[in-house]
């Protein structure tokens, strides 16, 4: 047919997973001829998976190459324009512009778009500690800051690490490090691990990390960070006490980087992510859109907004994104708060809600919680699990699914989690159709244990 | 509140998983004061897991007590009447009455009934064929057969083995023999194992099972078993064709045990199955309840009526009769047709609809086949997988999902399962919000990877 109308330009603030995603769909859907396509990314990588640096710093995965999905070549020869170590420094929405600054030789410069997307990722909250800047001190959330741990790890002979926080990036580098030979101490500001679980269940994998040999601290907010005479960390004090590290690692968990958005007067939610509709589109902005680690979306099950930094999300953003960029249509649905993480042998699983999550929602609802087994009862290697399950009250709908165990209790969850976004009651999830072999599940899957034990609490409870 | 009217009895034929836990439900509900309860297992083993049996065969499990979920003692134990190798052998429906033969003694009585449990189960296709009733020739449908093949094994010094069929349960006792050092060979009659797959994929699990030192013959229907002087089977033959055999298995599936019901003038289907009500009652008889696999069960996909001999359903039939029989309530809603099974180490799950299945109820769809990886790409041990996937043309319903692959393969088809039953379409499933890590799955789960491919097959089928 042509082309119609002028060349239109995309501008892309973000080079991993949403916002190259984005690039790259609205690529094939529009050809060079008819749409530019520019992306700045402060870093220097683009496309990785961020969620393999645990792994990557545990030695399970070679990296940091392994974990780039798609090179800065490969985006080049599909004529998308990816300016690495390049970071736009202000928004101009009225004059359809941004500014970007070449981190090497500092020159700044102008971009104009016709569409933009925002794919800003998040930080690391950082609290402000004395001494949180000092060498050794490492967050994990680039591939630059993998590297620089590993590079701190070969140059520390001390043994000692501590990781500050006990939340998935917490747990899995506590894994990371225990496995290149380091004792570990793991301090959390909580009681039990893994806040994004109940305390009974959080209690299981604190019990479970015991066992592993990480010494896991409770109540353990830290207050400063103490360093030697070289500047280097010593220490990491939380109230009275004192733990000697000869590395640190935060993994207090990760905020919504949108300072650019909000100077330049962009709708951000209350935890400061930015507020899209369904197509992934700025709300009251026509020609922005946003995704990944930057943006709030829509929890299905209590029908608020929340921030889950996940890359499975940031990936559907970008590929949303693309397509409605790229003159297609997509909508990103929301989630339901599925989250699966290790720490060694255990595995953890979530869905849904929270005990306190139903509270603060207004909803009531019975909890229960069952042992069961991977396997048939009589297979070799059936390992244990725990299922907590959330049911409304009266209603019966499912509101929520925790899961600990050992091999084939994670991926489980997504049982659950396909259950809560077709509104099911924890009776319809008892009477599934589920896969059933001994060396796969028991009889009962041990979802439709829980379920069924929540069926009864429901009746119960009247 | 005391009883009411006098007490009651329930009569159940046969003692495995639907009987037994009918019976046990409702004895759950309705003390003994209020009802009695009498089975009858024509075998000597009560509530087993058939499905154990290739495992137990194999070595991987010992057997039989590990494979008894419950033994006969503790159903007495919880006054349950139930009377083992004691063969119900007419129902008198209008005499509600059925009519019972001791095994050993011979003896035959009639036990009246106020509510009957029929749950016979299904018996293996026993095809008329010369030789089939040889020594050394075997079924593998109950604990007593399980036990029979291991005796022919541990007297024939001959390794070779003949497995005629190649379904679940053929593959399964594939790898149990070849586990225990035979030179394994499959007949079978189509050109690919796994009928209940699309030959796509069946053709997966032929060049998997011929890399396992697998023998599996195509197109080979088997015409005579021959014997040696000793009456014991030498060989099978096929057409033409004859394979050496020190022992047989036949697996060439099952067929529903309803000899009793036919001859009671009971509703049988197309597959000579019983036919139920939503509450498992047999249509038409206000005091007849069925379950197991001796029913017909609604597939809620195509519609229509099915046998699915599944140990899972079992239970949750007997789980619903006994509620309904002991005064409260409960359904079966209907099947999707699910099921996993593994030989070795390759796993096979399918749910839902193959095409030709679609075919036959007149739905068009748009079939794809994805590849993909059951972890991350870059984590140890991510292993390859083939997801099948049919959608209904114009509207996108998942109709179908079908997986070959290795470790983390199988149990991934309950994504599908769940979304097949809530009645999603392939973009929903696009969207879902399933567990992601590096350990567990690529950023895109396989599920949705052919989801998406669905997606756009779809869109472009028009």
């Amino acid at each position: 047919m042509g082309r119609v109308g002028r060349r239109q330009r995309l501008v892309v603030v973000g080079g991993d997973a949403a916002g190259m995603s984005a690039a790259s769909q609205a690529r094939r859907l529009k050809g060079v001829d008819d749409l530019e396509i520019v992306a700045f990314e402060r870093g220097g990588f683009s496309s990785y998976s961020a969620c393999g640096i645990p792994y990557w710093v545990g030695g399970d995965v070679e990296g940091p190459d392994r974990l780039v999905a798609r090179t800065p070549q490969e985006h080049r020869a599909r004529d998308i324009d990816l300016r690495l170590r390049t970071e736009v420094t202000e928004l101009d929405l009225d004059g359809r512009r941004v500014r970007a600054r070449d981190l090497d030789s500092g020159e700044e410069q102008w971009t104009g778009f016709d569409r933009l997307v925002l794919a800003t990722g998040a930080r690391p909250v950082r609290p402000p500690l004395p001494g949180i800047d000092a060498p050794g001190v490492h967050g994990v959330q680039t591939l630059g800051d993998g590297q620089a741990l590993l590079d701190t790890l070969a140059a520390t002979p001390g043994r000692r690490a501590v990781v500050v926080g006990a939340g998935y990036i917490g747990v899995e580098m506590a894994e990371a490090l225990l496995k290149r030979g380091y004792e570990v101490t793991v301090l959390n500001r909580g009681e039990q691990p893994m806040a994004t679980l109940d305390p009974d269940m959080g209690r299981l994998v604190h019990t479970a990390m015991e066992g592993m040999g990480i010494d896991v601290v409770a109540g353990a907010g830290v207050t400063a960070i103490r360093t030697g005479a070289d500047g280097r960390v010593r220490a990491v004090e939380a109230g009275d006490a004192t733990y000697p590290a000869d590395v640190v690692v935060l993994g207090i968990g990760v905020e919504p980087e949108t300072s650019l958005a909000r100077a330049a007067g962009l709708p951000l939610g209350v935890y400061g992510g930015l507020l899209t509709d369904l197509s992934m589109r700025v709300r009251g902005h026509e020609d922005v859109w946003a995704g990944g680690d930057c943006v709030e979306v829509l929890d299905l099950v209590s029908g608020r907004e929340r921030h889950v930094p996940l890359g499975t999300h940031a990936n559907k953003h970008g590929q949303v994104i693309g397509a409605n960029v790229g003159g297609g249509y997509g909508t990103f649905p929301g989630v339901v708060g599925t989250a699966v993480s290790k720490v060694c042998s255990l595995e953890i699983a979530r869905t849904g809600l929270r005990e306190r999550d139903a509270r603060e929602v207004g909803l009531r609802y019975v909890a229960v919680t069952v042992e069961s087994t991977s396997r048939a009862g009589y297979y070799p290697d059936a390992a244990p699990m725990t299922v907590k399950m959330l049911a409304e009250l009266r209603t019966g709908r499912l509101l929520g699914t925790q899961i600990v165990g050992r091999e084939g209790a994670g991926k489980r969850v997504d049982i659950a989690a396909v259950a809560l976004t077709a509104g099911m009651t924890v009776e319809q999830v008892a009477a599934l159709d589920l896969g059933y072999a001994p060396p796969f599940s028991p009889v009962w899957d041990p979802v439709q244990v829980a379920a069924r034990k929540a069926v009864a609490a429901v009746r119960e409870a009247g």
